[in-house]
């Protein structure tokens, strides 16, 4: 069997397993995001001592990493983190750090790719050519998979930050620093606390707060539709834990679309509208899937 | 030199062209769009007797078709204009009637998607991966180009209907049937026409409704760089001849966008939303670009 190194690095955390797939797991642990110079050599330290621990030779290491990331293979800063606000991590060469530390072969991909390749391998999509993956929590993003691949043109989909429409009811101005009411800016974590000015966990399930959610996620989905015709959607991350949530934004989906768009994906929304199959392993699994496709 | 027939069936006119590529046109004509049973043989008859009187063999056709079209490989109803509301049309097998009357290769695409092809063979977009062809008349669509070919996932876009937000300053109720103020609810001509209760064409250059529009097709734009990314957006159709307006669109674009997205294809908007270069022939001429590619 061959193993391989998984790493999942997120904002708050990395995760990092060794596995041959989800059935297969020997190793994994996870380490807080602080900075390039602590954390990075805590996780190359896990994953080797854990493989010489177990007796296995690593065949590779697949990264699926929070971004931006300059992912354009003709660039020369090609597998960087660039702009994002976490300073300490601000154009900083994170595969070339794996690369020349684990001196095994690495590819990077944007964790949502990466997830969503992982869902594609061994969860919710299998077999399926086109679909996306999007994560509603800290941030909202998605990975868009077209033809079994990451859609990447000038740059990777940061759908998170697509314009939608406020529900009519809904005053919040909105808490994107870049776009004010994009997806981000209305429906996730931050902006739920902002705008009920409370921790969301604290939120009923029947408090209205869910029902504009769902509203948001919606018209997030329907622009999804119309836009790349994705086969099936996975919808995850922590919002998502709510009860309900996906009940109604799968409702929400029907009422927006209204009926325009005809295919048999959209017959039976249960269907069309999914939980990750890998629940919380969906990134990190989906790291090791990057090597595998 | 091999010729070929081109046909870009649209929702008012057949447009028919017997050419090997822009500068090789040999003969060229407009039909009004009927019924299939008055339209099509008269479409069949002018290429068959202009073949003749050129003396050539049309070595295929290219059908560049208003939608919703079925484009499943896969389905018993490949190549049929679907849930149109022009109900001659609706259901009619329109791939088959060319290719029984013509009797040589025939190959079908939206009419966004040739035009896209066209412009990527010949005009604004050559050596392009990913770019989108959007037109904004009596309605708005856009053909999505990914890896130099058509996005098609369970069916083909229909960036028309993506929902944006309507201007603060607007009090229209959108126009879309469908999603009241989806893109096309609110930005396509009709949609103009009624919420300035006269012909857009009458309204000055200077008028309000042209700010409005920008900031529509602005918002299209953002949706369509954060889902897919596209390196250029050429901007074609009826309303895009208003003097001034593709600035305007690029203006509010990049106001929109905030600075949120990075890269090089951004630096210069003069040249990431650009006119078609085929103008008015984009989509028959991408009807033969479809047999070519």
């Amino acid at each position: 069997m061959d193993y391989f190194a998984g790493i999942e690095a997120g904002g708050t955390k990395f995760k990092c397993i060794i596995a041959s797939g989800p059935e297969d797991v020997l190793a994994e642990a996870v380490f807080p995001t602080t900075n390039p110079e602590e954390t990075l050599p805590i996780v190359t330290n896990f994953l080797q001592e854990a493989a010489k621990r177990l007796k296995i030779t690593l065949r590779g290491a697949g990264l699926a990493c929070f971004g931006p990331l300059d992912l354009d293979t003709h660039s020369s800063t090609y597998g960087w983190i660039t702009s994002t606000p976490k300073i300490a991590w601000c154009n900083y060469p994170i595969l070339q750090y794996f690369q020349e530390n684990l001196k095994i072969p690495v590819l990077i991909e944007t964790d949502v790719n990466g997830a969503a390749l992982g869902e594609g391998r061994w969860g919710s999509a299998i077999g399926l050519s086109d679909y996306v993956y999007m994560t509603v929590g800290t941030g909202i993003g998605g990975g868009v998979i077209h033809n079994f691949a990451p859609l990447f043109g000038m740059t990777h989909p940061e759908i998170g930050h697509m314009k939608i429409q406020p529900h009519p009811d809904d005053p919040f101005p909105g808490n994107c620093p870049y776009h004010t009411t994009c997806l981000e800016g209305l429906a996730n974590a931050p902006s739920l606390a902002a705008r009920w000015n409370t921790d969301p966990a604290l939120l009923g399930d029947d408090h209205i707060a869910w029902k504009f959610e769902a509203y948001y996620l919606g018209q997030a989905i329907h622009n999804l539709i119309l836009v790349c015709a994705p086969k099936k959607i996975i919808l995850g991350g922590g919002v998502l834990r709510r009860k309900g949530l996906i009940e109604r934004t799968r409702a929400e989906t029907v009422e927006i679309l209204n009926g325009y768009v005809e295919s048999r994906y959209l017959e039976d929304m249960n269907e069309y509208i999914v939980p990750p199959a890998l629940g919380d392993r969906a990134g990190v699994l989906g790291a090791i899937a990057l090597l595998l496709d």
